[in-house]
């Protein structure tokens, strides 16, 4: 039995070695403070775990249809609409395992053999993998705080070639926390559409902003792919639901495929999912969101305090993207060195991708603010430290 | 945007077609008898549903790392030993969203560009499909009484050539029931290694026997890939929630596909299961095979009685692949008219493969004993008025 040649080009996640030895140190009685973190440090909002349990007690839990539950689909179109005023018929919104699902459902819908797909760089690495599995082949195409991190026409026009079949971008950006503005997106999917090509717009983070709230790429067309999820502002990472919106002409073969890839996403999650959208609810989140905000700007002050730059103001998703090449010139080095010497653990630019990666760390705002505050004191120490003993 | 290739090649399930007139036909008030049914009918195990319910309202429902819950893993790997008397270390055991997460697993850790991959026929219509996703070839081979519808070696010769690179076989089959005994399985797994080809053993009916059990083919090589799953045996269609077990040097490999394909399973769902190996729990599993067993006796006899051919006896999983050709030349066209005209649904032959599907229907007995006698009844009334109609 020989192993597939795809795996020698999944790079592993580099912070998994971060993680390794944070729990080596923790072993060992160390206190590790987790700002590598990917996911929301909030529980399951109660309201939503409350109705799950009633729910999984119930215990008539069957596969749903491979599209997802009605009343969900119905429930994410009118949030469309009372969110972003945006109409969206439930037939084209699929129910996924986690928006991984979603990428999955994606990817195999538009991709054949040697479809060359653009990436943003730096950006979220599974979307290369995702790519690669079903036979194309990611272009990685290095952004700056120039753009905040984001395509536009121009740098499309700059590396398009007759290979390349479509895009992904992803507002607000995991690492860099920019949003597009709404003319922004519009720009792109307008662009998109001119050239045929696809649009994937992962809107994970959405929900999750602080200065202006995000546009959804489907205000601007109904011919891209939007991806989304219950795991971030939701708050519900563990439950793995998410959803894909696809063009109307791309539901049948998009149910085919949901069919055979999944069956359907968990039932109990679906029906947890469904509790979302209660105003008590949604009321809780935004308690939650302007947690996260207070997080973001005190995060933002210290690391710049500190002596890291941070080029572009994250104005969404829980993460802050800066640059310490005032510190190091190896990023990498720098995390293991800070997590073995200080405890605090924090992810190498090198996991999202080629675009001088050795400058950046990612800073995940997932814990509280006191652990944030004891954590921005060890890196102060750290930094300063480094600093002298270079000089 | 323009769909992929891919996308042609699907077949759609007929089943849904059959689906969708028997719902159209219950909105009308007409009662259907589901024979056409792949889940189970009994609702979550009372012990499962109770211990997710209490696990779902505590709420801190994180990710999972991505080859699943350790305690899952481990709590699975004393099953092999407890039931099978095989020893599987824990780390080989993935776990997935999901036996259809187990395929996409399996598949894109093996399958390069243009592989080729052997396939029963009749046998579960997903195969192909998750071969062609991750740009393999699968070749349906012709599989009949003669071998109680299984592979053996000498069919993989005869059909063997340079671009194969594997097999998929599954026992208890689906459709067919058909159980590989012990000696043809080590038959089988030592074909495959001898040509360094993959095995895939699907076993997701394991447990759901009623005349021997079945061996793993875990007890011939710690070199096949397993899958299994919570939903058939252990009653959890709707949790999503499956496993996958991997040669001991595919374990980093497997883990960084996971870890890109799906983050991790679903944990209420990873939590739930861990409450199916209590014995309570395993008792009444036990009981529920009893009756699936009582179902099977009564639907085999009086299938024949009426005039269907069941060339091999199912010994497991919850189906009966009848020959109906006394009545038919076209089992989907007989399909058809049975629900039309008694309530009838079942599933057509052209569901699981090209080898003379126009001459078998899956007839399942996922419904209670009277809810079976009933269809009985109204098939009997219809297959012999379609006799009379035909004289």
């Amino acid at each position: 039995m020989v192993i597939s040649n795809r795996l020698a080009s999944i790079q592993p996640f580099y912070v998994m070695d971060i993680l390794s030895r944070a729990k080596a140190l923790e072993r060992q009685g160390r206190d590790v403070i987790h700002l590598e973190i990917g996911e929301p440090d909030f529980p399951t909002p109660p309201l939503v775990a409350q109705y799950a349990a009633d729910f999984a007690r119930r215990g008539d839990i069957k596969y749903t249809p491979a599209a997802g539950l009605p009343d969900l689909r119905q429930a994410i179109a009118k949030y469309y609409r009372d969110r972003y005023g945006v109409q969206v018929e439930s037939e084209r919104i699929f129910i996924t395992p986690g928006a991984s699902g979603g990428f999955l459902l994606a990817m195999a819908l538009v991709l054949n053999e040697g479809d060359k797909v653009l990436l943003e760089d730096p950006g979220y690495p599974c979307y290369s993998n995702f790519v690669r599995l079903f036979g194309g082949i990611p272009s990685l195409v290095p952004v700056d705080a120039s753009t905040r991190f984001h395509f536009n026409p121009e740098i499309l026009s700059a590396v398009w070639d007759r290979r390349t079949k479509g895009v992904v971008i992803a507002s607000p950006s995991n690492p860099t926390g920019a949003v597009l503005r709404p003319d922004e997106l519009r720009a792109l999917v307008d662009d998109l559409e001119r050239r045929s090509a696809f649009l994937i717009s992962d809107e994970i983070y959405h929900g999750l902003e602080y200065d202006e709230p995000s546009s959804t790429a489907l205000a601007f067309s109904d011919r891209v792919l939007v991806i989304n999820s219950f795991s971030k502002y939701f708050g519900m990472t563990g439950w793995r639901v998410g959803w894909l919106v696809v063009p109307a002409d791309c539901i049948d073969n998009a149910e085919k495929l949901a069919q055979n890839l999944f069956i359907s996403a968990p039932t109990p999650s679906q029906y947890a999912a469904l509790a979302s959208f209660t105003e008590a609810n949604l009321h809780g989140l935004e308690l939650r969101r302007q947690v996260f905000q207070e997080r973001r700007d005190f995060l933002c002050e210290q690391l710049q305090k500190i002596g890291f730059s941070i080029k572009t103001m994250p104005s969404g998703a829980f993460y802050v993207y800066a640059d310490c090449s005032r510190f190091t010139s190896n990023s990498f080095d720098f995390a293991l060195s800070l997590l073995e010497e200080t405890g605090v653990a924090v992810t190498p630019g090198k996991d999202f991708g080629n675009n001088a990666p050795e400058r950046y760390l990612r800073f995940s705002y997932a814990v509280t603010l006191d652990r944030l505050a004891a954590a921005v004191e060890r890196i102060k120490f750290f930094s300063e430290r480094g600093r002298h003993k270079r000089a």
